[in-house]
């Protein structure tokens, strides 16, 4: 899609942008930068993923918890159909209730109903304040009571709230960047990053400095550190940001991508360190290397990563059994922002009920009987009927 | 649907409510109230409407502004199908990318593919502060400014910007609150509402009155009045929330609702009102006794409302007519937050394309196909085929 990458128009009265299906993240938050806008959505791959992507992935990412998701900030779609019919559904209008929301459909399909072609999204004001601290957490019931307090205090102007555990920042000094000094003097089981994005930055560091005293006060955390510039924010987020990377380089990767209960994201982690432990399969020179969990923790969001034996596919097996049979038996989601794809449609009839399954077979035939949008993705079973 | 009323579960960590159909939004609301949370969604109806039929009629209100839709707020629903199996889709994720999300097909069906008997929403922080100001303004293109301005300084803490015209206020003064005094000597041809909602008062103050110091400076209002208290702030609402049902006091009331381009949306008023000069049938005594125009500026969503001599089903048509048509000539939407209904089914070929038309048909008799579900609204000629 990368030869349709305009940007088709920008009403700066009501912030919607009207953009090409492949114009990358990043390229429309530059665009945007000047006329004192935002994209409603950021995550790593910004320099390289497409508004189309994005929307067909229902991408999630870092500031969910501030702007919302795909489904609230995408006004419109234009759709290549599956027989070839464009769908013209590039609405402007922040409210319209004349039928069907058929762009929905679309959003997060992974391109198995038709091909996003263009996309009309609701961008909020650039703000003009960013905040950032990094809190260490004796334990993960911290990081929850750390949370409620945030949304007290923090409210409107709180844009991201990630967590990750100590093993996550070992991986990353010593993968990445090995001559960077970890922040804090005294090392954490937990560490939450908070960040604040408003429109006054006096006002923001004020709530900001406020909700950290109240976290020392009630003992909820023992350490923090607030960046006193931008560069600074950036190698804070650096050892969030850099986890996945890091894992990656560190070895044969295994990611996942988890929703659940809030308070029970890191029983999963414990858990599946337990078991694999248990079995001798977890541990330097083992199956597993390496486990750890981190994520966005304002969603409900965990992302798990291990590092495995090269070629071990009992291994990477075993990992997703487990993990995925715990999630289901949690009421978990097994991909919270990742999507199904080919390699999670199996487990679909376990997460689905048979009614939730016939529905989606249902839109599936109804809009592509002939099975040609990205085939054998995300709906199980549908080459059998 | 009145008796399925149970709150079924509320967790404080995510914010997470689900609840009932048939919950009336009030009632959520002061149950969430105690618990430091809020419904993310405000209407005139919230003491009668309920949540299953917020759902089903993709409800907008009068904070869409700050906290977005139904699409990105609900998430999940059990709904009853109209083969009377149970879709139980009441997760509680932020975050979900397992397949289709079957839910968004509900929100705004007007229940014509089932019925919404179980809600499962987000709920934010229930602001700390809140104020309410109103402004005079000159023109419409004045109106806009101020809108722009407030996005720009307001921000994050913008929870309302709702506008009104001169003869709104006459029709509200005469049959509302005739002792009441209008809060400003002179009076302007339009007026604006701006409300804020944040998580400290002195900051929210702050903001607000250095927004209102630059209106006056670039002399964009002449006039504006700052609430003192939550007395006050009601008073000022009541002259923008009183309109519908004044004018369904005054007489025979035609109620419409509308969505376009913001900067189009008093055109719109200002054509209707000449055209219907022009043919001798708009002013008191003749066929339409009166026209105004107000609404949810931040969502580019107006209504306009008139008085027509009772039963005069010609009338209703010619103001019908000319209407729709503007609005379809405009790339605007015929109905932003009220719906199709049987009313306006007829309107549907006019406002979509055929593709549009042909998917939300499949649509339909894929989950419908005995079309029993709310017969003959929303889709046009279902029946015919």
């Amino acid at each position: 899609m990368s030869k349709m990458n305009k940007i088709r128009s920008f009403d700066d009265v009501s912030g919607v942008a009207v953009v090409d299906g492949g114009v990358i993240l990043e390229t429309l938050d530059e665009y945007l930068r000047p006329r004192g806008y935002t994209v409603p959505l950021d995550l790593g791959a910004k320099g390289s993923c497409q508004l189309g992507g994005n929307v067909s992935t229902n991408a999630g990412g870092l500031r969910l918890i501030r702007y919302g998701n795909m489904h609230g900030n995408v006004l419109g779609l234009e759709v290549v159909l599956p027989d070839g019919s464009i769908l013209d559904n590039l609405s402007t209008l922040r409210k319209d209730n004349t039928g069907y929301d058929l762009k929905q459909l679309f959003i997060g399909a992974e391109g198995t109903l038709g091909i996003v072609t263009g996309v009309s999204l609701i961008t909020p004001r650039r703000p003009k304040a960013v905040n950032v601290a990094v809190i260490g957490l004796e334990s993960f019931n911290h990081v929850l009571k750390s949370f409620v307090l945030a949304k007290e205090d923090l409210s409107e102007i709180l844009s991201a709230f990630e967590f990750w555990d100590n093993d996550s920042v070992d991986v990353v000094q010593s993968v990445m960047q090995p001559s960077e000094k970890y922040p804090f003097g005294q090392r954490f089981p937990f560490y939450a990053l908070i960040e604040t994005q408003g429109s006054r930055a006096d006002h923001d560091l004020e709530k900001l400095e406020a909700f950290l005293g109240r976290l020392m006060e009630t003992s909820v955390s023992q350490d923090g550190v607030v960046a006193q510039d931008s560069k600074q924010a950036q190698s804070l987020w650096n050892w969030r940001e850099k986890i996945p990377e890091a894992i990656s380089k560190a070895g044969t990767a295994m990611t996942y991508d988890f929703a659940m209960d809030t308070k029970l994201l890191y029983k999963m982690v414990e858990d599946t360190k337990d078991h694999f432990s248990r079995l001798g399969l977890l541990g330097q020179g083992k199956t597993y290397s390496n486990l750890l969990g981190f994520g966005h923790l304002g969603d409900g969001n965990l992302h798990i990563m291990a590092n495995i034996h090269r070629f071990d596919e009992v291994g990477q097996k075993e990992m997703d059994n487990f993990l995925f049979e715990w999630a289901i038996k949690h009421n978990g989601s097994i991909t919270a922002e990742h999507g199904i794809g080919v390699a999670k449609v199996n487990y679909m009839k376990q997460c689905k009920s048979d009614t939730q399954l016939r529905l989606m077979r249902a839109i599936k035939h109804s809009l592509d009987p002939n099975l040609i949008m990205n085939p054998y993705k995300v709906v199980p079973e549908m080459h059998l009927e």
